[in-house]
């Protein structure tokens, strides 16, 4: 079996007209019969799915968090991790100078083959059908995501100091302003090894708790 | 007939969910129940919508092109043309400070309102229903794009200029490098009343003119 009927397996997907699914796999070193199209078209389908996926499975969040979800499940990192869970780097056509400096491993390449393939299906069948190939390959990212949502920042935050044997974080009320039925709480999150507070304002503790164990979350996952 | 009808009629698509049609009508001046979650997920139907259309409307254009285009499409200038052409700001529901400061006439609010209710017309629907609606709602700015390529950017300068009455453009050949199998041009275009020549290469010499062209174009409908 080819690499390229391999990954169609992966799939679970076979293309009627093989000649897109070929034309999804050729970089753009090989020639102007590339991928280049395709991809356009396959982000701006990646996009929209991730968008429906997020806006269905998350009744409750806001515009700006469902848009920072979407930015880190279609980055180019994500999009690679999941094109070498297909092999996607097997099936890649490339000229040979391209090859040779390894440019099937490399993130940006992996992942504009994965937008071109989801173009190519797209091209090659419908929506319903695409969005049920999605489904399966993001179905580990989503589900990823509706832990982290589920158990939310002050559990996240405490798990990941734990793990390093470091104590649970503290919270402290730094200020409380606004009038009573509009009140404005300032909540300082610090945690041993950093030698900073984080700072993070809400219309109640809980929330300015949630948003502070967000920022020190956020600052530790990058350090 | 309300207005929310009128423009029911407007876009030919009855709502049989209207609290999606409500809600995409409320701006977030009007509380937490706003249109900001179907804006976000409206805001990639189209982003997709437009990709596709471009994609099988020009099978020959190049993927940077493609997107340039489509940026030009779903501009918040040219959503909020649309939204008005659908009388949009009549039916909006916003907060009377916003409103008293004339919001419902705004760039951002209209297009974000238009996004919306792309959005609540798939949630109520499914794709080919709401590429139906756009297919009507893109009719003319397909058409006016149509044109623009397949004129090309010479006639269109030239077009431009005898409109305000101004002599033809002028090419030149500023100079010519590499190898005889694999040629670089360099044309300048100059206009009359502008003081600087446009420079552009390419393979040849019209491909070349093509570009200058495109840059002298770019730059008057700027100015």
């Amino acid at each position: 079996m080819s690499d390229a009927e391999q990954m169609q397996d992966r799939l679970e997907y076979r293309f009627t007209d093989t000649g897109l699914l070929e034309q999804a796999l050729t970089h753009r070193s090989l020639g102007p019969h590339n991928n280049e199209r395709l991809e356009y078209l396959g982000d701006s389908l990646l996009n929209m799915y991730v968008a429906e996926k997020l806006y269905r499975q998350f009744p409750d969040l806001r515009e700006g968090d469902l848009t920072g979800m979407r930015a880190g499940l279609v980055c180019r990192e994500s999009l690679a991790a999941l094109a070498r869970s297909l092999n996607l780097h097997m099936c890649l056509r490339m000229g040979k100078g391209e090859f040779t400096m390894g440019g099937q491993h490399r993130d940006s390449i992996l992942s504009n083959a994965l937008e071109s393939v989801v173009g190519a299906i797209y091209l090659d069948s419908d929506q319903p059908r695409t969005w049920q190939v999605l489904d399966r390959l993001f179905d580990g990212p989503f589900k990823g995501i509706s832990t982290c949502v589920r158990k939310g920042p002050k559990s996240l935050l405490q798990e990941f100091l734990q793990k390093s044997g470091r104590p649970l974080p503290k919270y402290r009320l730094v200020g409380q302003a606004g009038k009573s039925h509009d009140p404005e709480f300032t909540i300082g999150c610090s945690v041993t090894g950093c030698d900073r507070e984080f700072l993070a304002r809400g219309a109640s503790r809980k929330q300015a708790e949630y948003r502070a164990a967000e920022k020190a979350l956020e600052y530790l996952l990058k350090s």
